[in-house]
C-alpha cells in the first residue's frame, strides 16, 4: 500500500502543485477508507478479546442517558436546579469496568463530600466570626493548609491504592463549601443539594454496574491467578519437546505462540495490585464471600512470576545457538521432559483447581514424581556417563537441568501457596463432587500430548 | 507493645467490663500517641526519599488559594458567576507531580471541553428542530449513542495511554452542553463561561507547576534508566566476593541491601511507560529538546529488564545449598569475578553516560574485557582440570558460569541501546569536555572495591 503510494508519489515529482494536489485528492478516500479499515479491524478485535467491554459501554451509555433525562425532566425534582449537573458528572466520573472499582469510587466520592462538606462549613463559620479583613486571610489559610496536607497525604502507598480519588474530592468539596459558602449564605442547603445529586448519580451508576452484567474485579484476579499458572504449565509442557527435539522436527507458529504465552506474567504485578484493590470494595458475590482472602493470590501471584523470571531464563537455552549438541541433550532428555511435563501437570492441575475452587488433589503427586525425576536426573550427573565428553560441551545442558530443577521447587512453593489459598477459602475438597473430580483428572490427562508416565511416590521422596 | 497489651488484656480478662472499659480509656492516648508517631515517621521517610513530594503538596496548596481567591473576589470577574468553581475545580484534577503530566491533562480538558462543546452545541440545535415530542427521545439517543461509542474508544490502548482523561471529558461536556441547552438557552453563554473559566483554572495549574521548581517527567524517565542500569551494576559487583567468599567471611546487611537492589528493577515496565507518555507532552527542557527520544528509553528500560531476570536466577545460587562446594567455586573464581566485575564497571559507565549525556567511552572496553574472560572460562571448561569431579558437583558452578555468560550478552545488547541513545540524541562525545572524562572515568574505577583488572583488547575478541 505505501509502496504503491511512494511510486506513484515519484512519477510525479515533476508534475505541477496542482496536478499533485489532485493526485492527493484522488488518492485521500482511499486512504481515509484503509485508516478507516484498520481502526475498524482494531476495534473488533478489542471487542473479541474481551466481549464485557462492549457491554460495558453500553452499559455507560445507558446510565448516562438515564441521569441526563432525569436532569432534562429536571421539573419534577424542583429543588436540585442547577447542581444537577453533579449527577451527571458523578455518573461519568464513577462508572468504571469493575464493580469494585466503580463501587470503590463512589463510596470515596460519597464519603469525602459528605466530609469535606462538613468541615468547609466549619472552616466558614470560623472564619466568618474573625470579622470582614480577617476572613480571606484566614479561608485561604485554610484552603492553602488543607490542599497542601491532603495532596501530600495522597503520597502515602496505603493511601493511594485504596483512598487516592477520595483525597481528591476530600480538597475539591472543601474549597468549594468553605470560599463559595461567603457569596450566599445558603452553605447548608448547597452541601446537601451536592450531596443528593452525588447520591443520585452515584446510586444510578452503581445500579446499572452490579444489576447488569456485572464485570467483579475479585472474578478477574482469581482467573488470572489461575491463567498466569496456566501459561506457565504451557510452556512447560512444550519445552520438552521443542528442547530435545532433532533439528529435521519443524516448529508451527502456533507451537510457539503458546511457548511464549508466560512473557505477560513478567509483568503482571501492576495489574494484580489493582485488581486486588478493588476486589477489597465487592460485596459478597458468587462464589466469593465479602473478605475472601485477596491478599493471598498477590502472594500466589509474586510466586508465579518468580517462576516466571527462571522460565525466561530457561527460555533463552531454546534458541539453537546456545543448545548443547543432540548427542549430550540425549542423554539428559528423559529426566528433563520428566520433569518438566510434570510441573506442566502439576501447574496445570493448580490452575484448574483455583479455576474450579477445589482443593488440588494429584498436584502434590506431580511435584513428588518431578522430584523424583530431578533425582535419577542428579544420579545419572554422577555416573561414568560423561567421562569423554568435554566440560565446556556440557554447561548449556547442565544449566538448563539446573534451571528445571529450580522450577520444580519453584512449582512446590506455588502448590504451597495454591494450599494456603485452598484452606483460606474453604475450597471444597475434590471428593465431595464427583464432578470435579472428574474435570481435573480430564484436564491434566488430555493436557498432555507425549506418554504419561506414572510413578508411584515413594516414601523417601517426600523427604527432599 | 501489641505484645504487652495482650498480657495487660488477660490479666484483667476476668474483671468487669467497667474495669475493661477503663483500662482500654488509660491505654488509649499511648496507643494514639504511638500511631501517631509511626505515621509521622512515616510521613517524613516520604519526605526524606523524594523532597519535591513536599513542593509539590505545597504548590498544590498555592495554586489552589489562588484560584478560590480569585473567585472569592468574584465581583472583579462578574461574567463568571456560579460556573467559576469550574475553575477550581480544574486546578484541583489538573495539578499532577509533573510537568508533563498537568499538561496533558490540561491539554486533554481544554480541547475535549472545545470539541464536545461544539458537538452538544450541534446535538442540541439539530434536535430543538424535531418538535417537542422527538427532541428529549433524540438528545437520549445521542447521549447515548456517543457515551457507549467514546467510553468504547477509551479501551484502545493508544488513547487510554494519552487521551483517557480527554475522553472522559469529552463525554462530560456533550452531556451537559447538549442536555442542560435545553433548559436555558443560553447554551453558547455556558460553554464559553465553562470554557473561560478552565482555561483560568487550567493556566494557574500549568503556571505554578512550570515556573516554581518544576518536576519534569522526562528528568525521571531519563534517571530511571540510569539508576536502573547502576543497580544491576551493584549486584554484579558484590555478586563476585558474595559468590566465592570462604565461610568464615561474614556479610553485612548493607552489602545484602545492595545486592537486592536489582528487585525493583524487575517491576518497572508499567512506571516507565507512564512516564513516557508524560514526557511526550513536555515542552523543550533544561538538556532535552522538544522530540528527545522518549521511545529509546523504553528499549533500553526492556533490556535492562532482560538482563535483571536474569540477575534474578543468578541470586538463586547465592544461597547457601545450591552454591558448589568452595574447591569448585575457587577453580572458576577468576574468570566469574573478572566477567561480573567488567559487566557492572560497563553498565555503571553506561548509567553514568546517560546520566550526564556524554557518549560512553569505556563501556565498550568493558564488555569486550569480559567476554575476554568468558572466553577464558571456556577454555578452562575444556582443560582436564575436572576429570576428577563429580559432574553433580560442578553443575551449580556452571549454571553460574552460564548466566554470567548470557548477562555479557545482555549487557552488550543495552550497550547497544544506549549507543543509539546516544546518536539519536546526540550525546556529546567525552573528548569534547574534560569534566565530563573526570567524572565518569571517577565513578569507574570508585564503583570497584577490588583490584581492577586492565586487559588490553584482543582483536580476535570482536568476532564473538
Amino acid at each position: 500500500m505505501e509502496m504503491e503510494q511512494m511510486v506513484s508519489a515519484s512519477s510525479h515529482a515533476e508534475a505541477g502543485p496542482f496536478t499533485r494536489a489532485w493526485h492527493w485528492l484522488k488518492a485521500l478516500p482511499e486512504k481515509l477508507w484503509s485508516k478507516f479499515v484498520s481502526v475498524a479491524t482494531k476495534a473488533k478485535k478489542l471487542g473479541q478479546d474481551d466481549p464485557r467491554r462492549i457491554v460495558h459501554s453500553l452499559k455507560v451509555g445507558l446510565a448516562i442517558t438515564l441521569v441526563s433525562l432525569f436532569y432534562y425532566f429536571e421539573p419534577l425534582y424542583d429543588g436540585l436546579g442547577v447542581s444537577a449537573m453533579w449527577a451527571v458528572l458523578t455518573v461519568v466520573v464513577v462508572f468504571e469496568f469493575s464493580v469494585g472499582a466503580t463501587l470503590g469510587r463512589g463510596v470515596n466520592r460519597g464519603l469525602a463530600t459528605l466530609l469535606a462538606g462538613a468541615l468547609g462549613f466549619g472552616a466558614h463559620r470560623l472564619a466568618s466570626f474573625s470579622g470582614n479583613i480577617c476572613e480571606p486571610i484566614l479561608l485561604g489559610l485554610f484552603v492553602f493548609l488543607l490542599a497542601a496536607v491532603v495532596t501530600y497525604i495522597r503520597f502515602f502507598p496505603r493511601m493511594k491504592a485504596r483512598y487516592d480519588y477520595g483525597l481528591l474530592i476530600f480538597i475539591l468539596t472543601f474549597c468549594l463549601i468553605s470560599v463559595s459558602g461567603y457569596r450566599d449564605d445558603e452553605v447548608l442547603d448547597m452541601a446537601q443539594k451536592r450531596l443528593s445529586t452525588i447520591l443520585i448519580g452515584g446510586a444510578t451508576a452503581l445500579f446499572v454496574c452490579v444489576f447488569l452484567c456485572p464485570v467483579w474485579a475479585g472474578d478477574d484476579l482469581h482467573n488470572l491467578a489461575a491463567i498466569n499458572m496456566e501459561k506457565l504449565g504451557s510452556f512447560l509442557e512444550g519445552f520438552g519437546n521443542e528442547y530435545f527435539k532433532t533439528p529435521s522436527q519443524g516448529q508451527s507458529m502456533e507451537d510457539k505462540e503458546i511457548l511464549q504465552g508466560y512473557r505477560s506474567v513478567l509483568n503482571s504485578k501492576t495489574t494484580e495490585e489493582s485488581l486486588a484493590n478493588f476486589a477489597k470494595w465487592e460485596p459478597r458475590h458468587g462464589r466469593f464471600r465479602y473478605r475472601h482472602p485477596w491478599q493471598q493470590y498477590l502472594r500466589i501471584g509474586s510466586l508465579t512470576r518468580q517462576c516466571a523470571y527462571r522460565i525466561e531464563a530457561l527460555n533463552g537455552y531454546l534458541s539453537s545457538e546456545l543448545k548443547a549438541s543432540q548427542e549430550i541433550r540425549s542423554k539428559i532428555e528423559d529426566p528433563c521432559t520428566k520433569m518438566s511435563k510434570d510441573c506442566s501437570c502439576a501447574l496445570k492441575e493448580l490452575a484448574q483447581a483455583v479455576k474450579t475452587m477445589t482443593k488440588p488433589s494429584t498436584a502434590n503427586c506431580h511435584i513428588a514424581n518431578s522430584k523424583i525425576a530431578a533425582k535419577s536426573l542428579k544420579s545419572m550427573l554422577k555416573t561414568g556417563l560423561w567421562q569423554d565428553t568435554d566440560l565446556l560441551e556440557i554447561v548449556p545442558a547442565a544449566t538448563v537441568a539446573s534451571l528445571l530443577i529450580d522450577i520444580v521447587s519453584s512449582t512446590e512453593e506455588i502448590a504451597e501457596s495454591v494450599n494456603e489459598l485452598a484452606s483460606l477459602a474453604n475450597f471444597r475438597s475434590v471428593d465431595d463432587t464427583g464432578v470435579a473430580k472428574g474435570e481435573s483428572k480430564l484436564s491434566c490427562s488430555s493436557s498432555i500430548k507425549g506418554p504419561h508416565h506414572i510413578i508411584t511416590i515413594h516414601a523417601s521422596t517426600q523427604s527432599e
